[in-house]
């Protein structure tokens, strides 16, 4: 199925691009306008607060995105420009697909679509959705492969987020089961059905340096700043939001010291992993999501947080292997790790948050579709909204990875995996490198160098 | 013209930097206070609401001008250190320099000048045309040169600043034709102005390694992100300030994938150039600024960032060369492609787009100097806003590069150009580098790998 | 004293880690909640005023502190994760520590601890103080040593900063007494008491390569950014915080300059030394703090910013060389230029202030328990405060350093300092790195490549 070099479709990429930037002009063109100009003074200053209490939230989670999830995807030494660069890319296709797509299916009451910085920001989660689960293949799949994925997976993920939260209620105001879970388990399904039941050997360019382990832990530092922005900007304002941002706090805080504890005791001298630390810090903030905004004790956080931090680390150490040896299953940055284990702990943690709260102290209002009948008939929302996100995100994937073995798409080689020079004109470097690897590494070794 | 190292004169950046710090002081002790403390309790909240949605763009702004510009300017891999300083310190340099001339002409009403946050933004946004003219010349020129670049170049902006949007009262909340444009032609005839008709010759150490792409990739990343801020912080609060929002993030995703799709088209095999993406995806931020906050369409954002992202990666492949070869003219990191060709387009568009609104509609209010008498006569403001910029900064530029080639300013040497061991004590090197620059170059790549 | 490998206390660390997670989860549980949630509708806006107003602020001082001073602390060039790591590792572990602390000492009127963000930054706070002692000991001693460091520097703290805020009624709105000067004398007395007299040689190590000052300084830029926040975040909002804002901004932007011209005047032949450029740009942030929020003229920004730069210029070339040897006083990473020197000149401004201004203009209000009287005992109080925190910190540290000497600390052995392959697990590295260090670092330097 791998193409070689010579026939390797160039084309492919801008004409897909092009088309689709062009489609998008033209929905932009006939459908999408801004809000009217307010009239009123007080409607003015209700712009601007808007703007104020929204744009630096948003801000931070492009920050994350855009510089920290890339920094953080960098950490295969040789593949740090197709890292950055096809995070960014598929960052804005499928934000702007997102638009288009929900466009097409929630604001088509009037034949207008209004853009506002809301509705960006919901296409933003959408977004990320793809670039979680496209960690499951980094490395070994094409720009066109990627492309394919986000436009298979975005309209799902907006189907499924729509039957979780607006259909079953379910309370998720970080996105734990709605992103994390949904693109985990999309990602795996896309690994499983692309890679079927060839174990995935294991590369000589994939093993990372000191210096692209240490800007992926840059990467990590970053994400974990901006992580509390993440899972409270779409928090109703006041206790809700403050609440929301002091648990992903304390659950960040917490899984920041439990991976040092976790990686330590595992590793066999002592010493810690760097995969754990890039990992298990950010594990506390998959999982808080779904309970952050909800009258959760602190101690709850905290403990979420640990315990999450400590899932992600012995995933890493025994699950992974495991997953690898006896379903074949590879998952190239560890996304069941990160945000497969701990949100499904976080949706847990919801399921009793619910039961033990009463009704009216919980943060967010009840959908008008949820099922009424207290606190029981809620927390099955809760784990039922798990299940939809699992189910329905693991056939899509399948279905999606089946669909990426198309010879068209263009997976790279075995030999060129992890290898920016498929994707990038690397300067004084060998067009097409040839089989004697090392005579071109000592070439590159040699340039960087100088 | 260029110097011998052994007579460097390296007394003389201190000496000017010095001078010029005891004098602002002077001028500060003077002249300069801070608004009386207000007195009501409604005063104190006016304050604070400022501050509250002026301080965090300006913090965005800051990030994009220290850390982000200043790691797109380490693309030239031996140059990073003074990359990084000479734009730190430019920033600096020249922002006390506008406050102190901005003090001088504007505000010198009550023998008082009261600072604020507003005024040094202004200043910043006069520092930001320093640091983009000074990368026509990059790697090439002294900071004592960089230093009476900027001491020419602030007044000159400040009077085409005050021309274009007082008197012309041309609508620029980006400022596309007062900083981009205007820096860009400035730094082209600085440029033109001290190389004459030398064609530089590609020098060895001007190649970017992987390693400095990278960095520069994150500061393209880092910039693209913020960008927003830069843009809509000085609309007037409320949908203004929300459309120039959108409009920008809208064009900046636009520039994102065009970039991605014409450098794939034009490269031979199909592979991304780094150069391309590094300006490419910032090209729909500096095209959008003359027209952010107009009752645009946002469909007309998104093609202004699509058609300025393909004219810079077009203008980096055939027009660079060709200005190199017809004209000689040397411009190192390609700011005719990224400040010039969008920012006319930007220009043009913002010709169209006043044609095309309705008086009420415009973003911003009128300047009372601007000539009443419809759309018009608006428009013809717009585009004689733009021959102003281009004029002057030209003329400048070319009056101001003709004074760096004064001997004393101390040009280096074409073999120690694009190195950092002329201006920074670097551990272990030798003092000064000799001929024998491979035994040099190889005992630093023995450094760098211990 | 120090442990060989082979005995190296692997599981120390993560068993003091992990009480302390066990305990702190302890205490949550049993005594700390958020606060109630506010019923009326004024609340919830006044609650979303507040989170809007610190929420950005706070995130800012996040990003210093974990991705500013970090990257800082990667100088050292085969240390950087250990530097990122410690640094998170203390950040997390001391604001956890200081939030039981306080709410032990503060808050324990209704046997209930309420939780909310303006706690968080006050434990935040006072983690910065463990931060930047250890700097002067980075690179030489173990996490375990640096945990038992912190458990002892913030009870010490938290009792200083209530004797000197609120007993003497010191104004101190940027932490210049209380944090700075604070942590450099105790970091100071750590080191004495923990390498007694020993002189400690220059370790091969120890040198800084282009490559990992530059991430220093990347780093450095970042804390110059958001410098102003941190300075700013507790001051009153409206004037006060405005003011502070402004004084800080001029501060720094003379720090950069002033740098520049010190470090270029001082070395030999007028090339500028990279450990100036990352610390000096910073010192006058350091020295503002204290009279930031004060009536103070610009102009005295200005001059307290150059003057802290040159000072802290100065102490790198000539106090610290003449401090190691004839106090045999070891300070790793410079902290008494850069928090020391500058913070003994803003408390002096901040007598100066306190006698010039009158008393109704000062930006603070004087604490109840202040000595009224005046201007002269406020200054007084100034100047007492100083001495509390020099006092107090360098009794505790030395107390603290003698303990860091027992034994099953583990400080690493000379030989392995300043080196991560001692706490984690690098790739490819052989295990426990043998004395034959130049085939070590060749298979390492060759293994970066590729």
């Amino acid at each position: 199925m791998a193409v070689p070099p010579s026939t390797y479709p160039r084309r492919l990429l801008p004409l897909f691009l092009g088309l689709f930037q062009a489609a998008l002009l033209l929905f932009f063109a006939l459908f999408v306008t801004y809000d009217e100009p307010s009239a009123q003074a007080e409607d003015t200053s209700l712009v601007a607060n808007q703007v104020y209490s929204t744009f630096p939230f948003f801000q931070d989670i492009q920050v994350m995105l855009v510089v920290g999830l890339g920094l953080l995807l960098t950490f295969l030494p040789r593949y740090g420009f197709s890292s950055l660069t096809h995070n960014f890319l598929l960052l804005n296709f499928s934000m702007q697909w997102a638009l288009v797509l929900q466009g097409l299916l929630h604001h088509f009451h009037h034949r207008q679509v209004h853009l506002d910085l809301h509705k960006l920001l919901i296409s933003e989660f959408a977004a990320v959705t793809v670039l979680i689960s496209v960690g499951a293949i980094l490395g070994r799949a094409s720009p066109c492969q990627l492309l394919v994925l986000a436009t298979c997976e975005i309209p799902v993920y907006l189907a499924s987020e729509w039957v979780i939260v607006t259909c079953l209620g379910v309370l998720d105001v970080g996105g734990t089961i709605t992103i994390h879970i949904f693109s985990c388990y999309f990602g795996l399904g896309v690994s499983k059905a692309l890679f079927r039941a060839t174990q995935q050997p294991l590369h000589p360019k994939e093993t990372p340096t000191p210096r692209s382990d240490l800007m992926s832990l840059v990467g990590t530092l970053i994400l974990w700043v901006f992580w509390p922005s993440f899972v409270a900007v779409l928090c109703q304002p006041g206790d809700a939001q403050h609440r929301a941002i002091l648990n992903t706090l304390l659950a960040m805080s917490a899984s920041a010291i439990t991976t040092v504890v976790a990686s330590s005791l595992l590793e066999r001298d002592g010493k810690l992993s760097l995969g754990h630390l890039q990992n298990g810090s950010l594990a506390g903030g998959v999982a808080i999501g779904v309970v952050a905004d909800m009258a959760v004790p602190p101690a709850a956080a905290l403990a979420l947080g640990s315990l999450s931090a400590a899932v992600c680390v012995l995933g890493f150490r025994f699950l992974s292997p495991l997953l690898g040896r006896k379903l074949t299953l590879h998952d190239q940055c560890g996304i069941h790790n990160l945000h497969g284990l701990p949100g499904i702990l976080g949706a847990a943690a919801s399921v009793v948050a619910v039961l033990a709260a009463s009704k009216d102290t919980s943060g967010s209002q009840p959908s008008p579709l949820a099922p009424a009948g207290g606190n029981a008939s809620e927390a099955l929302c809760q784990a039922a909204g798990l299940a939809v996100a699992v189910g329905a995100s693991l056939l899509a994937g399948l279905l999606t990875g089946a669909a990426l073995r198309l010879p068209c798409l263009a997976r790279p080689p075995e030999r060129l995996c992890f290898d920016d020079s498929l994707y990038f004109k690397i300067q004084d470097q060998a067009e097409s490198p040839g089989p004697d690897s090392s005579a071109e590494e000592g070439a590159l070794a040699l340039k960087e160098q100088l």
